[in-house]
């Protein structure tokens, strides 16, 4: 099968990508970490894709590093003009352009207050590679499609391997040795269990709900953003256990509902949930790599696994990348150019 | 007019049980504050409404108090059971009820470290309650409807009184004075332009967009979560900074768009929004005190605000509230009893 778009091609190129990066930057992240100074928590700034990168990194620094992570509120730094004192923090810039003013703003107070920082970017040369201590580069090359897959990846597989060296544990790094693997299974899993527009009531949906929980609140974040860029579904995201403190409210008789469910510590409380759906009705499309969740599946997408729980959000992506790529190409939307975006965003 | 519902009459409520809750909680909190040994950051533990006000406190707190917020990750405390060290940070657990075992499971960890640990709950007798330092009570009374009206904007009130005892400057005080009326005229303003279901499309929408940025994101989440509970809408939050990044491709011609603008640092941005969204043929409701946005509005709703931005969002959810019961009375929807919900959700 030949790529017909640039969105195609920079999904499949992912597993040879992610492999690469992984070898290339490891003992890079290594160096980084051991130069930091000491800090108890850290801050990330990040819009879009990399702000669901940075949900990842909240769960994986926190779990495998000790650290509690924040979220920064940009807008403190740029519209208010109030940024809070940053002591004892790391503060990090993730962006794919490095560009965002207000991404900027956040790592240069925290610079400005004395603070270590690092900035995770696609473009070593960018104004946020310029301001930040430390910068990891994707290395990724262009991304073309509007669109982020590749980038948001290589995001994910930087953010674990800081975990990695922050764990110092050998096997997180055996654990990280399985995710170029996992990659390729998952690809291929998905592109069979995918090959055109899926059944309906997905394949005419207009809207539906991504749950994810723990690792994967990430991927349900970046799975639903993907579905409204790509393919304008409405796709709202939520965790588990968040959905079921009210949005449940809104699953009636045939709602397409996806869930994201590897194996691991957040996985009975998602077939719970799983359960209580389907009696409700809702369609589901389930990524999964475990029997008894694909079996409450409309629609079961089988999900190859890395070694460990805190890396499954590396692969578990894939499939909801090329979900939105065959619902945009079966509703004859470029998927390259979704109507109203651009590849740079700068927000203040 | 008679309130028909326990929700109508907890909106309505509002005012007056804001007014006396500052009135009653200003000296306390105080108390509370001057008590609090040194801290760093502040890690809240919260979910559903109760999460949507520490998002106000992300904003208020940093700006006022200079303290970076960070949203726990309960998951990494109950299922994971990975808790990050919480050194250097003030735990605060947000509930209603008290009794949701991941938001006591954070507070727990932070005790279990060493660390200061605050409870603000409507159940003085709650678990949270009894695990904490110092708690402050809403004091509202029950809340008999499912969703969360007063116990919100009563949580926003708390958040509000520790933001100015941290600010500890007389005008942050005398900016707290004026709630109370600008809570009365919101609401009479809110009840004056819905009087009935809206027009369309917003009598009939199945689905809708909800943007506030800035201390007015807290009031986009809200609003969205009280159309899905109480109207069955699938209402999707943003900021307008996070819209720009790859949601504003779902918007066509003629969908509803709710924006929350009172004038203020973020007004700018959201002008400039508004002014785009209209341009792709959105309908706006438009909530604001300022002549240029409500005129932007197929539906204008006058927001008379508080003497200072950071107090926006106690009476800026007041009209949403308003919008959802009008929404549930006119499709014959029980507002206090909405499809699949418990009062007391406990999630691990």
């Amino acid at each position: 099968m030949t790529a017909t778009s640039n969105l195609e091609r920079e999904i499949v190129s992912q597993p040879a990508e992610i492999a690469a990066l992984l070898a290339r930057e490891a003992s890079h992240v290594a160096a980084i970490v051991a130069q930091l100074p000491p800090f108890e928590y850290i801050v990330i700034a990040a819009r879009g894709s990399s702000d669901h990168a940075a949900t990842y990194a909240q769960y994986a620094w926190a779990a495998l590093g000790g650290y509690p992570v924040a979220l920064a509120a940009p807008s403190l730094h740029t519209l208010y003009q109030t940024p809070p004192q940053l002591r004892g923090a790391l503060v990090v810039g993730i962006s794919q352009s490095g560009q965002s003013p207000d991404i900027l703003a956040v790592v240069r107070d925290g610079k400005r207050q004395g603070r270590p920082t690092v900035a995770i970017t696609n473009d070593r040369a960018s104004p946020l590679a310029l301001a930040a201590d430390h910068v990891v580069e994707l290395g990724v090359g262009a991304e073309r499609s509007i669109a982020a897959t590749k980038t948001y990846t290589a995001e994910l597989a930087i953010i674990a391997l800081f975990a990695a060296a922050w764990s110092g544990a050998a096997k997180a790094s055996a654990a990280l040795a399985t995710v170029p693997r996992a990659l390729e299974e998952t690809l291929a899993a998905a592109l069979a269990a995918l090959t055109a527009a899926p059944p309906e009531p997905f394949a005419g949906m207009d809207r539906c709900v991504c749950i994810g929980r723990g690792y994967n609140l990430a991927t349900a974040l970046e799975l639903a953003l993907k579905l409204k860029e790509v393919a304008s579904v409405l796709a709202m995201p939520y965790s588990s256990a968040d959905f079921r403190h009210g949005p449940i409210a809104v699953i009636g008789e045939r709602a397409p509902v996806l869930l994201i469910m590897p194996s691991g510590k957040a996985f009975d409380d998602m077939l719970l949930l799983a359960g209580d759906l389907r009696a409700r009705g809702a369609a589901l499309l389930v990524l999964s790599d475990a029997p008894a969740a694909l079996a409450l599946a409309d629609l079961p997408v089988p999900l190859p696994v890395p070694a460990a729980d805190w890396l499954s959000p590396l692969s578990a992506v894939l499939p909801g990348q090329v979900l939105a790529l065959r619902l945009a190409e079966a509703r004859h939307l470029d998927p390259d150019q979704p109507r109203g975006l651009h590849k740079v965003t700068r927000t203040l």
